[in-house]
């Protein structure tokens, strides 16, 4: 568990690399925010477009998040999540317990993509100015459809578990991301959420025991901890909000 | 290796249960395809609905195509794929090139999901006749955009690599993923596909090894393997093509 974790995501926003950041603080895991860091310390933007140009090992991601733990690379929100989870004590126990840890990871990394394409619904490379009646219309449905469905499985796992985690009998990566999100929908989406989230009380017990976990509550008050803002996946357009 | 597996997916569309059925039949490994099966044998889309409903063993997935094995229930169809394929001798065996074979395949998952909002890209819920205009838009940013980005990806995987793999020296589930992905955009986009294909010479040399694999070849000419049509992911509707 010495190894040393580079994790490379855009430096200026939460957006996916939050998942994996997630779990590095809170298992307190030795780790470099490598875009973050100074191009002089062999950090910065240019250092991730390299990895992305020549990989590791002949190993290339598609597009950041990535992490590289010596000759590993591993990319995808999710995959990074589980990959550390489980080597830093914070995934299940047994083995179909923690195929289900990942099963959810996945599920919450859908819910990102529908989130980020409430205002991207035509393309990530226009800007949403530029695709604004569509991101009005796909918005209406995330917000009728989506938003419950995902939100009312996560109650119905929490309602069958008897724990007060997703998954297990205690704190997991999955647990992690289900925090994110709802940090996310609260902040993009308000005036929906707080018509709503009474509905999903588990949720918001669990949400709230992760903000209490004393290495993440170390974490979310530092400056490592970016605010949202409307380069991220979760941003707060009003005219995309509403009850 | 005796278990025995259970797939449930949509019995009437290729979609996503088509990567996890894809691995199942190139091990030659024993399993049921639930949704397919007879009701009275215990099949049928009221089997799928039930662990829609109940899950196995309070595990609950979101949405098919999940996989169940014993008291093991593991959904998404990245996350199935890779875990058949570790289990059944199509994973490669360094820990290093196996997060990356999930890296590709979760990256595959994404072009799926892209693929599939171009006939859907305001909501699931609605007719793609109710979504025509934005999908018309998102099509053109998917065909000009996208389908170069990722087709260029998989190339130059193939170009570092030395065996004529995604990963590794032997055939695995990414390379299935890709051949399925393939599969579904000539179908889709035979114009697209007929204008760009050229450039990646060695995208389609391994496309045409894994339909020449005995198992794949031999289900790809069964009743098991089912067309594609305009209920799946991959749709042809001429309007949403073009070179």
């Amino acid at each position: 568990m010495s190894e040393r974790y580079d994790l490379y995501y855009w430096p200026g926003i939460q957006g996916r690399g939050e998942f994996p950041r997630l779990v590095l603080e809170a298992a307190e895991a030795p780790y470099r925010d490598m875009a973050r860091l100074d191009e002089a310390a062999g950090g910065g933007v240019p250092a991730m477009m390299r990895v992305l140009e020549t990989g590791i090992g002949h190993h290339i991601p598609f597009a950041p998040p990535f992490l590289v733990v010596g000759d590993r690379l591993v990319a995808q929100s999710a995959e990074i999540s589980a990959y550390l989870g489980e080597r830093l004590g914070l995934a299940p126990d047994t083995e179909a317990d923690r195929l289900f840890a990942r099963t959810i990871a996945l599920t919450t990394a859908d819910l990102v993509t529908d989130a980020h394409d409430t205002h991207h619904p035509i393309a990530t490379s226009l800007y949403y100015a530029d695709q604004k009646p569509e991101a009005l219309r796909r918005a209406q449905e995330f917000r009728g459809e989506r938003m419950p469905k995902f939100l009312g499985w996560y109650e119905w796992l929490l309602e069958m578990n008897d724990h007060g985690v997703l998954v297990g009998d205690r704190l997991t990566y999955a647990d992690l991301g289900l925090f994110q999100v709802m940090e996310g929908l609260r902040y993009a989406f308000p005036r929906r959420m707080g018509a709503i989230e009474g509905r999903y009380p588990r949720v918001i017990a669990l949400h709230d025991a992760v903000a209490q976990h004393p290495a993440v509550a170390r974490y979310l008050a530092s400056p490592r901890r970016l605010p949202f803002n409307e380069d991220g996946i979760f941003r707060h357009y009003p005219e995309l909000d509403g009850e």
